[in-house]
């Protein structure tokens, strides 16, 4: 059976390339305060993919009232008042991309090299979601859309989505749709089509210490006053015990356990932890206690501390005692934690941890709550046959480690969540050399022409 | 009675705060590979200074064959066959000037503000290596020199000296001398004179963890792998035990106790530990339990850990498990702890504290021996005159527990070393908004004056 878009794309595989390199060469770093311009024009230039695409009502939205990054909305209505609303969701910020020195071409000049398209963004999510757009064009551009759609592109995914269910709220009306489709997520392997039905939550917290007005000469006073290095060791060294369990009180007091189909359906990946060890990079493996890598990364929730900057620790020696510290640390929560619950719980422990007569200041830096699709939705059994059509084999069912904005959408727009993601593992999401692989990037153009379909008889 | 400088100088002081000003302008951080010009520029200057002031055979020496910075030598040696010969030590490198925000005016743009001069190098050590080079121009303006001189400038100082004992083995004989005069010690207080009799001695290692090639994304990794932020933690944390005493093994296996007469100089010290602490802008006091803060910044050895850099905990928050991370070392040593044998137990130590399948690298950086000079020599019965007659208070007997290349110069030159120190407690020494009192400044270049007539008549 020949796919809806399978003639029409093989006309626009350049100028979709092309395309694609255009976006990833803007900058769009939502955590730099100074990327800011360069998120703006990047929210322009996927208002103005949309317009070309065929969308209507395409409007760059601000968040918080304009002190925060703007997300794109665009719509088109026209499959009639019977036909369903899809509403696909994606983002077009990116990551800070340091360690620059890492990268073997620079991540902002995109380069296509044995079929993978490598610059920051071109898996999360420009590439992932120029897809999307590209099978409406598509559509378009054939008989129409079977199904009434609507865009919503954030430009503050990166950054935990701090504004993003103010935004969800105040547009709940003109969001309002049947079904979320989210291109943000990965598949088990180009052989193995999967499709994802949970991700984890997160909340992200920086801390920054101070013991003394200023850095200390450590001849002169070291061994008299605290030093922040030791403090913070202290503090990041017992936020895990010997098992590697989180000691936050509390902390897993809201992991629902698994269901035994949820076991079944973990016990149908199949998982290698040796190659999956070599696919990170990493000699070892190590984790919380008596659990397996697939626990780890899907269903357990886990505490990373990603940052810790204090004193100088650059070329030669500073002989100091440093004046100040800070670090930044990451909970994946699962369901049903509770992401305030969570922080609160970490807030007051890490409080504690700090001496009397040493400065903290804690700050919370957004949080998504973990979500989880459910498998038996009519919605669901679309989206596997418009994979097995493009991959020639029904998906597994997997989760991601990761988190995004879904919960949110799902919760407030009351609707099931669809992942249709085509990332691979070995991607470098978030990492030097992030890139797209170029065969994933066309069949997922195709599945989202067959979901649009399929969405549209249920 | 009239010091013998005290006429002179009082035409000199704005020609010589002048000079001062320049000299600090040169950014000479001996630790930026990238400012190694800056450093041979502020050699060029050092040797013109000491041309300038009548001294002769001015050279700039190289050290590691030009791969290392140069120190400066001069020499004046009219004195007579049985005049005394005395070294002056100084250094004319200067530290980092990081957290560069908290200079309350740019560090390499001195300025005199209420009798301080503002600057990085103010007193450590161009400040205190301008005043004996004064105090030599002085006395040759008048009278003569009493003894014969020889300077010798490191270069090096700031990042723990790597080349000067060969240095100092190359060049034992044009170096040889019968007294080191070294300024660049502080004082108890300005109306409490003293004069430094040790000084401890420092070994600095930097500890590079790897665990993946490549920074890994927190939520698809994260719980699996390795995270060098946690390991860095634990690591550091390990360095201490519960009562803040170091746990390398047998790091105190070397520590000399102290004799009665040196329990009794110290307790001349009339130490305020409240008042120590609020001069060093801290709000808790914590060391070494059982434990005075004199003897913890003195007589005891401590590690502290100059600074830390895993992953990014810069602004906003970037979700990865971080590929690296490293940290910066000290361990400040006393009589008779051996730099040798201490570093091989801590890079022992530190190898067996990072698990298989992780990469380390250790890297020494440098190291001095702890420095202490016989209060019985008749030298320093000539050093507590000559302070005595600019203070008119007799000096109390101090320790430092900063490091310098003390310890080898009195080992290689086989010469008693004398600490004519003028800086004061919180003069910032590697800190930011460091400065130079200039009443001190003007008593030092006095008090060298005598000195040297002191030394002249034994």
């Amino acid at each position: 059976m020949k796919l809806v878009l399978e003639d029409w794309v093989e006309g626009e595989r350049d100028r979709i390339v092309a395309t694609l390199c255009d976006w990833l060469r803007i900058p769009s770093i939502s955590a730099h305060p100074d990327r800011a311009a360069d998120v703006r024009r990047s929210a322009d230039f996927t208002a103005a993919l949309l317009a070309g695409a065929g969308m209507e009502h395409v409007e760059v939205l601000e968040t918080a009232a304009g002190a925060g990054l703007p997300s794109v909305y665009a719509d088109h209505l026209h499959a009639g008042p019977d036909a369903p609303t899809v509403l696909v969701y994606g983002h077009h910020d990116v990551q800070p991309v340091d360690p620059l020195e890492e990268w073997a071409s620079p991540p902002f000049d995109p380069v296509l090299v044995d079929g993978e398209l490598r610059g920051r963004g071109a898996i999360d999510d420009k590439g992932q979601t120029l897809f999307q757009i590209e099978a409406v064009r598509g559509l378009l551009a054939g008989g129409g859309m079977p199904v009434n759609v609507k865009f919503l592109v954030e430009g503050e995914e990166e950054v935990g989505s701090p504004n993003f269910e103010r935004l969800l709220e105040a547009e709940r009306e003109r969001l309002g749709c049947d079904v979320v489709v989210v291109s943000d997520t990965d598949m088990w392997a180009p052989d193995v089509p999967s499709v994802c039905v949970g991700m984890r939550g997160l909340i992200a917290y920086g801390v920054a210490l101070r013991t003394a007005k200023a850095d200390l000469h450590s001849g002169l006073f070291g061994g008299a006053v605290p030093n922040p290095s030791h403090l913070i060791a202290r503090i990041v060294a017992a936020l895990h015990d010997a098992d590697r369990r989180v000691t936050v009180p509390g902390f897993y007091d809201g992991v629902r356990p698994l269901t035994d189909a949820e076991e079944a359906s973990m016990a149908t990946i199949p998982m290698d932890e040796d190659a999956w060890r070599e696919m990170a990079g990493v000699r070892r493996l190590e984790g919380e206690a008596g659990r397996s890598v697939l626990e780890r990364i899907w269903t357990r929730p886990t505490c990373d501390v990603v940052g810790i900057a204090v004193g100088y620790a650059g070329a030669g020696v500073k002989t100091i005692v440093p004046a100040q510290g800070r670090f930044t640390v990451t909970f994946r929560l699962v369901p049903d934690q509770d992401p305030d619950v969570v922080g609160a719980a970490f807030e007051a422990w890490v409080r504690d941890q700090v001496p009397e007569g040493v400065d903290v200041e804690v700050t919370r830096m957004g949080g998504v709550a973990p979500a989880l699709t459910p498998v038996d939705h009519p919605a669901m059994a679309g989206l596997c046959r418009a994979v097995e059509r493009v991959w020639g084999k029904a998906p597994l069912f997997t989760r991601i480690g990761g988190s995004g904005p879904e919960e949110a959408l799902g919760r407030i727009l009351a609707a099931p969540v669809l992942y249709l993601g085509v990332a691979l593992p070995d991607d470098r999401f978030h990492a030097p050399n992030e890139r797209m692989v170029m065969d994933q990037f066309w069949k997922g153009l195709l599945a989202a022409g067959e979901l649009f379909g399929e969405l549209a008889t249920p």
